[in-house]
This record gives C-alpha cells, structure tokens and sequence, in this order.
C-alpha cells in the first residue's frame, strides 16, 4: 500500500494521534499548522505500508525530545528535524530510503512529514510505541533488543551531536536526555536507524494509518452530532472508565519532562467519585477513589466529552468536561519483556499494569 | 626539538604540571602511576616540539573533562583516552600525526601519554592554556577564534558521543559538560582537532617541557635541602604573596565543578593577617584581609611550604602550612579577547585582573 496524503488525513491525523498520545507526545497542534503550510507549499507525502520495504532499506527514525509544555511556546523548524537525519546519514556514508516515527502520540506523529518535506523520501505507515510514552527507550525497538546507538540530536540554536555507542537503552535516554534538557528542552533527533526486515518485525504497524481513521471517525461524529467519544472507543476498541470534569491540575517541568497530576469529580448524573490521573507527559496511571484502576502500557485516554478530541497533559484545565477512556495495549509491550520497558514497574510504581478491559478487571 | 622521556621526567611532569594546574586540573597522582606503569609495560613517549609539525599535520587535543574530586576516587583506564581518539579518527575518516593537551596544569598533562601508549604517536610540547582552567572554552584556541568542533567523549562505561556542531565554545564546554556530568563526573575527551600550523601560531608552546623542568627544579631542592618554593618562584618568574596555615576549606562537588573556598591564617613571624582563596576546579581569586590580591588569568599556586609541591583545591586540608604563590599569564590570555574568556569577569567576578608581579600592584 502507497499512497499521497490529502489534506484531509493530515487534519485527521492530528486529532487521531493527540487521542492516542495518552495525554503527551506534545500537543500537535503546532506541527499540524507547519505541515499544512508546507502542503500549500506544494508538498506532498507519501505514506507506505512496512511491507513495501525491502528488508535492506535504511529507515530512519524521528522524534522530537522535551518537555510538552516547552513546544508550546518553542516552534520548531522543519528543516532542524530534516537536519536530523542528515546528521546521522553523514554519520553513517550512507542514505536513507524512507522516514518513520519512534512515537505515533501526539505531535511526534508529525516529524516524519516534517522531514520528508526536505528530503523527499516516503513515510513508513509504523512506529514504535502505539501511542507516546515519555522516554526514548520505550519502544519496541528496545523491547527487541536491537541495537540502541547511534542517535543524531539538533537543537534550534544549533547544537549538532551524535551519540556514537551506550551500553544500555536506558543510557542512550539519559545522555540524549541531558542534552535536550540543557540545550532548552526541545530537540529533534534521529534514532538509531532499522532496517527494512527490522521494522517489518519489531514496527507498531498500520500505527499512522489507524491515528488517521481514529481521527476521521472523530470528525465524522462530530459533523453527525453523534457522540464522539462512544465513536472512538468503538473503533477502537476501548472502554469508558470515567465522566467527569477536572477540578485540580498540579504540573512542573522537571528533568526535561512534564510530571503531575490531574483530579477528576463525577458529575451528578455518574454515581462514581473522584479520579486521579498521574503523569509523566502521558497518562500513566488512573485511580477511582483510590484504587487502581487502569495503568500503563495500556492507553489512559482523557477526551473531551463534547467534541471526543484529547486532552493533554499539557492542556488540561480546571472545569473541562471529559470522558476517560483506556485501550489495550499491543502483545509485545504486555509481555513479560515489554513490561520491563513500560510497565508501571519501569516507571517508578510498585504494583502490576491493570488492564481495564482484560475479563479480570474489576474497573 | 625531538626526545624521547625519560621515568625522571615523567616524575618531574608530575610535580610541575600539579603545580601550573593552580590548584585544578586533577591532581596528577594516579594518572602519573598509570604513566610509569605504562612505561614498565615498555611503552615510550615522544616529546617533539611543535616546530615539528607540518602546517598540515592533524593534531589531536585532550582532556578529561569532570570534577577533580571524582577523579580520586574513579581511575581512569588510558584505553579511554585513546578511544576518544580513534573516535574522533572514525568521525573525521582520516588520522591522526600527533596529540597534545588542552591543560598542561594537574593530570590533564597526562593525557597525550595515556593516548600515546595505544596509538603510537608523538606528543606535542604545548597545550592550551598554560595552566588549568574549570571550563573548556578557556583556551588560547577559543580566544583565537578556531572552530570549536568537533568534540569526541568517551565515558568509562561506554557512552560515546560526538558533538558534531555547535553555535560557540560556550555552547561546546556546556553540551559536553552536561554529558560529563550525566555519566559520572568523568569522561575523556577529544577536542576539536587543529592543524600543525595553529598548534604554532596558537599554542602554548614548550609548556610539558616547562611543566618537567619546574618539577625537576623542585626535587633537585628537596635533595639540595633549598628552600623549594624559592626554588620555583626563580625558575617560573612568580612571587611568594603569603605564608602561613590553612585553617578553613569548603567544598562542594556541584554542576560538574568543584567549588569553594579556603582561608589562611599567617604564621606568627608573619605580619599579614587572614587569605581567603576562591576556587572552581582552580584557584581563581586571592584576597588578603579582603582585598583582591591576585585573580585569573594570572596564576594562583598553593604550594607546601616544606616540600614545595602543590597543594590543590580538592587536597587541601586543615593545618597544611603553605606558600601561596603568584605568576603572570601570558600575554594573549591577558589580551582584552583572552579576558573574556579568562578573566575574573568570565568566571562571575565583577572585578578587574590583578597581577602581583604587575609593577603598579600594590601587594
């Protein structure tokens, strides 16, 4: 499968993939405007499926790093996320035959496009999350355990590095981490390039295509007078947890990243009590008064109750109304290896992931 | 000028080098045992002048860059500091004639040899800086003008990074120190390369053999039973500014520095009353019963009194009885370019320059 983007699917996209961003991968706001202007620039994207590519095509793969709340007010530059993968293509003496990218959450979903616009090369229809998480080694790259380095690193005023080798994942998220963060938390980088068979077996494919059909059935509810929050948890397969409106935000940008904590009350009409969400720029973990009741690596949705759009970590607000909805989360990021990476152990929780549309779930 | 050291100059470059690094530059202590070890291993080292070089000849300069404290407790494995040679080699697709030192002041004056040990290449009789400084950008190449990347670092657990690009030397001594200080306060590191023909035009040239004859000049007074600190005022055309006791040192391992301060108190037979000595890494400024007596760029050295031998910012210790010494910098360091790089108002200081040795000083 290949196909042009039309104006259409990059609208989509972005509602589709602020959803499944969990609350972070940055508000898409911005990009999406960016690609749009460079769509009337007259240029074009090509979306491809994995299978098109060969099993020896260089791939490479994009995120921005930071703090959301920081890319809310520091535009970014297309041109620094194409700098990216010419950094790590000088680095390598070789080229690049396609574009992907490592988080298909939120604005991440957008810097593929950012660079194909300079490159003129097609974007993989995959990444490697399913959604956002807020380190670098959460992918199911690092679940693989294929090779972590090298990483390529612009920042807006200039600062060009590549991290050459790591002993661990982990490592390579500190050291790209500490540089993002002094350089004023907001970075492009080009990860460590995959191979054609390398995306095929270890990508989150079909991710882009389905952030745009998410964000279709969105828009398409919304021009019905349909509701929109029922349409996206049928399509894509999730659960409403929770209705209510956000009475208390704490946030703070720590380390190069966005932490807190949002406090949901049931309205009237919902006999349930209250909700806390905690976050590391994504929803991490929701409690009904007290209990666990939904955790990562399974997606904690916040929505907006009347238009089924997100609602970020960065955007919350006092008096929104919205619906809390959880999907479940890819095989591979559920297993025993995957939870290493993102279970709710691997952030910092002592407890097991709660999968709140697993049979067992008492949510 | 071209020879090959000899164990007695490498214990010389020990005590010299601990000497011009002002207090900084680490103490040389293990990297000075690594050295001899090496050389018992039946590794040489060449000393060749830098008139040696071809103007086209590709230089390698090093350091390792962290806080002074670290470097005590963690060794370094000389294989390190070649690694971040060969990596700059990879970067560049093309090798090295030659290695020199950023700092010929503490361990840093070790490092070419460390890298030499592995690489078989002669080490250039020059460094940057004529002395120790805390931070990378304050070097006669900075102050010249000279491209300030690329920079290869190479931390003891295996995180290799290439800064590949940077918008000043600021921006190269704050990306790599954040790394350095992420990794563990201690990392090797390749600056950026420069040719034979700015090693001459630049470079502090004959330092390691200034460095080895000030050390020869203290331990030929120790055998003589001469005063030493007599003995390195003469040969290095500096000044003795006070006599007396430590009585008083704060220290604190902070952003990858070791910062603090330490107080003096005279000797009975002394008239002076109370020194207080101001340090990041070095010595940067002396007071003497409050006022400022001697700053960067000129050289601050602690000496013990008995031995002659340095007392430096992370050894110095309560009841030590020290000479504390002064020496002019040179002149391109005393240029109103090479203030602002190294002049008290580059390290935070509202103040001018004070030289001791300078006829108008009043001290």
């Amino acid at each position: 499968m290949r196909r042009t983007l039309t104006v259409d699917d990059i609208d989509d996209l972005a509602i589709g993939a602020w959803i499944i961003g969990t609350g972070g991968g940055g508000n898409p706001y911005l990009n999406h405007l960016n690609v749009r202007n460079l769509m009337d620039d007259g240029r074009t994207f090509e979306l491809i499926s994995a299978d098109e590519l060969a099993d020896d095509a260089q791939v490479a793969v994009l995120s921005t790093m930071g703090a959301p709340v920081v890319m809310q007010e520091r535009l970014q530059d297309s041109r620094d996320v194409a700098r990216a993968v010419e950094i790590m293509a000088d680095h390598l003496g070789s080229s690049f035959d396609a574009l992907m990218s490592t988080e298909i959450g939120g604005s991440n979903a957008f810097q593929p496009l950012m660079a194909a616009a300079h490159l003129d090369l097609p974007v993989v229809d995959a990444d490697a999350m399913g959604r956002a998480y807020p380190e670098a080694q959460m992918t199911s790259f690092a679940i693989a355990g294929l090779q972590p380095w090298p990483l390529s690193l612009v920042d807006p005023r200039g600062v060009e590095a590549v991290i050459t080798r790591v002993p661990t994942w982990k490592w390579m998220e500190r050291a790209s981490r500490v540089l993002t963060v002094e350089t004023g938390s907001m970075a492009a980088t080009c990860k460590a390039p995959r191979t054609g068979a390398e995306v095929k077996q270890w990508g989150v494919t079909g991710s882009m295509s389905f952030a745009i059909e998410l964000g279709a059935t969105v828009r398409r509810a919304q021009r019905h007078h349909e509701p929109p929050v029922e349409a996206v948890t049928k399509v894509a397969g999730g659960k409403v947890l929770f209705r209510g409106k956000i009475v208390d935000v704490e946030r703070r940008t720590t380390g190069g990243f966005l932490r807190g904590r949002a406090r949901l009350d049931g309205l009237e009409a919902w006999s349930g009590g209250g909700v806390e969400l905690e976050f590391q720029n994504e929803w991490l973990v929701a409690r009904l008064d007290g209990e666990v009741i939904a955790t990562v690596p399974h997606l904690i949705c916040l929505l907006d109750d009347e238009s089924g759009e997100a609602v970020g970590t960065e955007t919350a607000r006092y008096g929104q109304r919205v619906a809390l909805i959880a999907m479940t989360a890819p095989e591979l990021f559920r297993s025993e290896a995957g939870l290493r990476y993102v279970g709710p152990r691997a952030m910092g929780y002592d407890f097991d992931p709660v999968d709140p549309l697993a049979p067992e779930a008492k949510a």
